[in-house]
């Protein structure tokens, strides 16, 4: 199979950016799969692994041949990274992206495009393009070490192109998805962060909400002892890196707001019924609860 | 091994009161093991796998000759089946119970022993003594079908024995959960009920709670197309009977309304470190929980 590009750049080189370069070069997507970092000990790490073709600590050297910059650092540092490159960058190539929040990082773009929107004589500078994604793939496990060719097979890779981007620069990042095995698929920018609000970010926060709570009461110590399986499974994504939910909540902070929210106000009802001791919405709301979830988790196993 | 007794009646032989009856009949604590209901389906099984070694239909019957009583039925049930038998149990027998909530149960005991004071001359009625009990073992299934001689051990059960009851009945009904393999634990009856709002009943309410919200959002079609293992983990309690938990909700009231208070507080503090952008508090609390939860699950895999 001939080679799409010449060289992908991956800026950060961890979990996800790590097993996006082992399958690219795997698959021969890429001729060359290069990083650039400002850990030496990952880069160094990633190179003996096999991760990588090589990698520089020289931002500009790296980008000066890149036909496509993945940045794959965490959410806010991926948009300092996008302010930061874009000047620098060719125009000529792609940028993408593998943070979890898309709302925050395409008014970067937009704004570190329009500060830049003309040269001295009047001319438009051309810009690189930028097709933000977003995997929906992770691990227990954190860095260039726990990486794998498979970490996407069958994982769901949500792309929310820009109508600024070409339609050439769209196809070429979801072709190099689907390389990975991925599925593909495209939402608008608000509606990623929506979703993805309400699916991931929210309970994240709920989660980390009620272990504080619990872990701050008179009876802590008695309720670790007594806690079971359910709140075990409940609480698992407490267990989360703190830094990175931080960084999550503040960037997508508009729709967290909102869905915070929302949950607050069907908290409220549900809290009326039981204070009211009427067991007919309880059992109403509870069994629709129930309902929505065995049928979202058959169409999962199904998938 | 010589039986401590000759008969346990198991009322409502499910999940839980099947598999206690098959682990009494294994370790021969009692001579007999027998149950009653108001389904014979379930009985006439029971007797059919060897779970019991005899059942009737006629509650008088068998709680007549009965060492020790064990109210198999969930939480709101129960509560209505101790104020039945109570006048009709002999004095000599024990009661324990399987329900998750405690203190509705001991309200129901001391309001039917209070109306059973007295006998028309004046002397007080000898009464049935109760130690409330709260097995903390479950199962995704269900039903006598399910039971298994296996399900207590290592898990712990909870005793909340009152004042009013004498040790030889608090000893005989920990020795009986001993035998199964359990660990015996003892908490007051608010304790526990309000160990358990906090660990369990609350974390039901909002994994229900979340789930009806995001059907209910006009995203919902999106939002669990989306979703990823964490969104499964944490709503897998969602998927619990909306029967069994409309009833713990109501039977627990005072002490999830509490607990829900708590959450709420809590949550409104990270809501507004999310509005004002406080990256600061809200790393300190994830942090917090994360420490909590990690030290939590430490100690259980040691357990």
């Amino acid at each position: 199979v001939a080679a799409r590009v010449d060289n992908i750049l991956v800026i950060g080189l961890g979990l996800i950016g790590g097993s996006l370069a082992r399958s690219l070069r795997q698959s021969g997507f890429s001729t060359r799969v290069t990083a650039c970092g400002h850990r030496e000990g990952s880069l160094r790490k990633g190179l003996e692994l096999g991760v990588i073709d090589s990698y520089s600590m020289d931002l500009d050297e790296s980008l000066a041949d890149a036909d496509i910059v993945v940045i794959g650092t965490p959410t806010l540092t991926a948009s300092d990274m996008l302010r930061d490159i874009l000047p620098r960058l060719p125009a000529r190539a792609i940028i993408t992206d593998v943070a979890s929040v898309k709302g925050n990082l395409v008014e970067t773009y937009r704004a570190a495009r329009a500060a830049l929107a003309t040269t001295d004589d009047g001319q438009p500078v051309p810009v690189a393009q930028f097709v933000p994604g977003h995997p929906i793939a992770g691990s227990e496990r954190s860095g260039v070490e726990a990486s794998s060719a498979d970490l996407f097979v069958d994982h769901r890779v949500i792309l929310t192109p820009l109508p600024e981007t070409g339609a050439a620069a769209n196809k070429l990042v979801r072709d190099m998805w689907l390389s990975t095995g991925a599925e593909v698929v495209e939402l608008g920018v608000e509606e990623h962060d929506a979703i993805l609000a309400a699916t991931s970010h929210l309970p994240h926060v709920l989660a980390y909400c009620l272990v504080d709570a619990l872990a701050q009461s008179e009876l802590s110590e008695d309720i670790f002892r007594f806690a079971a399986g359910g709140f075990r499974d409940f609480t698992r994504i407490a267990s989360s890196d703190p830094v990175m939910w931080r960084d999550i909540s503040l960037a997508n902070r508009d729709e967290l707001l909102k869905s915070i929210d929302t949950f607050v106000d069907h908290l409220g009802a549900l809290r009326e019924a039981v204070a009211l001791g009427d067991g007919e919405a309880l059992r109403a709301t509870f069994e629709a609860a129930k309902t929505a979830r065995d049928s979202f988790t058959e169409k999962q196993d199904t998938d």
